[in-house]
C-alpha cells in the first residue's frame, strides 16, 4: 500500500456522506457528534423550514441544503429526525431515488408504527432501513439547541428487522458508538411498551398537571408560589406539542394501558391518605424514594 | 455617642442569638445564609440526631449544641426546621422557658395545622410565633446539604397572626430579606390550598409514578431505558418520606381535593387520546407547553 493510498484510506470517514432529514436538536446533534469525532465527510440537510436549514448551515451542522431526491441519490446514511407522523411521507419521497447501498435509520420515539410505515412504503427495499431510538432529548428545540455531546453516555435502542444484514447492524452500532452512545437491541413492541411507561406517560402526566394549574382561576398566584419541585416535575411539559401529539397517537394503546396502571397506583395512595394511614403512606413514599435514589446513582444522568 | 459605643452598635448583628431546631438542609442553610451576611451572632443548634448536630458544628453551621430549654432561654430568634408533625411537641418543650421578647418562626410546608398546634400550645404567648414557609428545598437532606444561597431569589410566605406585632413582622421580613429571599404575606388557608396544587400534588404524583414503575415485573428494563424526562419528572420522589408523609397528612383535605381536579383533567386528556383526536390533544399540549415556558422565563428558577 503506497503512502498516498494509506492517506486516502485514513481520510475516508465512517460516514462519507450523511443526510439529516430534520435539522433540529436530534438531527443537528447527530451531525455535530459525528463531525466532532471526524467520523463524517459531507453533511446534507433537508427540512421544511428554510430558516432552520439556513441556521443549521450557519452553525456548521450541515454543509449543504438539499432536496429529499438529492439526499436519496447522494447519501451513504440517511438519518430521519422528524416527528414520527411525518416518517411515512418522507420515506415515500426518498424511495424512488434510493441507491441500493444507502442505509436509512431514524430517531423516532415510537417504533412499531415507524416499522409498519417503512414496510408499507419501502417494500422490497425494507432491508435498507434499521429502526432506532436514541434516548436523549431536551425541552429545547431547533438547530441552535444541537450539541455534539447530546448522545454521550445515552442509550440508543435498535429494533432491527429480519431483513437487515448483520453488516449493516454492526455498522450502525459503530456509528452510534462513535457518538458516545450505548447501543441495545430489542423488539419494536417491547420498546414501545417500555417507553410508554418511562417516557410517554410521564410526559402525559406532566402536561395534564401543567394544563390543570394553568387553567385554574388563581393560576397567577399558584405560579408565583411554584418552586423547584414544580420546575422539575413540569419541565418536560414544555416540549414540542407536535412531536408529543404524534408520539401519543402512535403509541396510543400502550400509553392508555400504562395510564390505567398509574391510576390504580394513585387510587391506592389516595385511599391511604383519605384514611390518614401514615404507616401505609410512609411505606409507599419510602419505596418510591429508595427506587429513585438507586436509579439516580446508576443512571449516569445528572 | 462615643467611638466605643458606635463600634459596639455596629457590631450588634440583626440576630444576636439564633437557635435552629433541626439542623438539616433548611435549618442549616438559614444559619449559613445569615452567617454569610454577618447578620447573626451566636448560633445554637438543637436536634434529635447527635451525629447531625456534630456534623453541623464541624461544618460551622452552628456554634453550640444545646437543649430546647437552653434555646428558649437564650435565643432572640428560634427557627423551627423539622417535619411539621413534630412542631407541636417542640413548641410544648420550649414554652415554659420562653423569654417574652423571643420570636419564634418556622419553615413548615403547611401552615393551618402549624398555626393550630401553636395556638393550642402557646396560648397567650401566640403573638411570639410568626408562621412562615420558605419555598426552597432540594432532594438532598442533612447538614452537609446546607448552602448559604439556598434562599437567594426564593419566595418566603409569611402567614401572620392577628396577635403578631407590626414590629415583629417587619423584623422577620428583614431577616429573610437578608438571606436574599422575597417575602409575601397571605392567609394560612390560602397558602395551604395553593401549595397543595403546586408542591404537594406534584410530589404525590411523582411518588405514585415512581412506585408504579419500580413495582412492575420488568422494572429493571424500564429503568435501563429511562432518560432525562424520567429523571426530571421523578426527582422529587427521592425526597424524605417522613417529611412528605407529614405534609400530606397535615394538608390532607386540600391535597385530596386537588388530586380530584388533576384526575378530571387527566380524564379529558385520556378521552382525547382514546378517540385519536389529534387536534384536541395538540391543543391541550400546546396550552401546557406555553404555560410552562412562560413560567420558566419568569420564575428565576433554572
Amino acid at each position: 500500500m503506497s503512502a498516498i493510498s494509506t492517506e486516502a484510506a485514513a481520510a475516508t470517514p465512517l460516514v462519507p456522506v450523511l443526510a439529516v432529514i430534520g435539522v433540529g436538536l436530534i438531527g443537528g446533534s447527530f451531525a455535530a457528534a459525528l463531525r466532532d469525532r471526524t467520523a463524517v465527510g459531507r453533511v446534507l440537510g433537508v427540512g421544511r423550514q428554510p430558516s432552520s436549514l439556513a441556521q443549521a448551515r450557519e452553525l456548521g451542522l450541515i454543509d449543504e441544503i438539499v432536496s429529499l431526491k438529492q439526499a436519496a441519490e447522494e447519501a451513504d446514511l440517511i438519518f430521519l429526525a422528524m416527528p414520527v407522523g411525518a416518517m411515512e411521507s418522507t420515506l415515500s419521497s426518498l424511495k424512488p431515488f434510493l441507491r441500493p447501498n444507502t442505509l436509512i435509520t431514524d430517531a423516532g420515539s415510537t417504533k412499531a408504527n415507524v416499522v409498519a410505515a417503512a414496510r408499507a412504503v419501502l417494500g422490497d427495499r425494507i432491508g435498507q432501513f434499521i429502526p432506532a431510538h436514541p434516548i436523549a432529548g431536551a425541552e429545547t428545540t431547533g438547530p441552535e439547541a444541537a450539541q455534539a455531546d447530546l448522545y454521550h453516555g445515552r442509550t440508543v435502542v435498535l429494533t432491527p428487522l429480519d431483513e437487515n444484514t448483520a453488516a449493516d447492524k454492526a455498522y450502525l452500532t459503530r456509528v452510534w458508538e462513535r457518538c458516545g452512545a450505548r447501543v441495545m437491541a430489542m423488539d419494536a413492541d417491547v420498546h414501545d411498551t417500555i417507553l410508554a411507561s418511562v417516557s410517554h406517560v410521564p410526559h402525559f402526566l406532566s402536561s395534564v398537571f401543567m394544563w390543570q394549574v394553568a387553567s385554574a382561576e388563581d393560576s397567577d398566584l399558584r405560579m408565583a408560589l411554584a418552586g423547584s419541585g414544580f420546575r422539575d416535575f413540569t419541565r418536560i411539559a414544555a416540549g414540542s406539542p407536535e412531536v408529543w401529539r404524534d408520539i401519543f397517537l402512535a403509541n396510543r394503546t400502550a400509553v392508555l394501558a400504562e395510564i390505567q396502571e398509574v391510576k390504580a397506583a394513585l387510587s391506592r395512595a389516595e385511599q391511604a391518605l383519605q384514611e390518614g394511614d401514615g404507616t401505609e403512606l410512609q411505606d409507599f413514599l419510602e419505596h418510591a424514594a429508595l427506587a429513585r435514589r438507586f436509579w439516580g446513582s446508576r443512571s449516569g444522568l445528572t
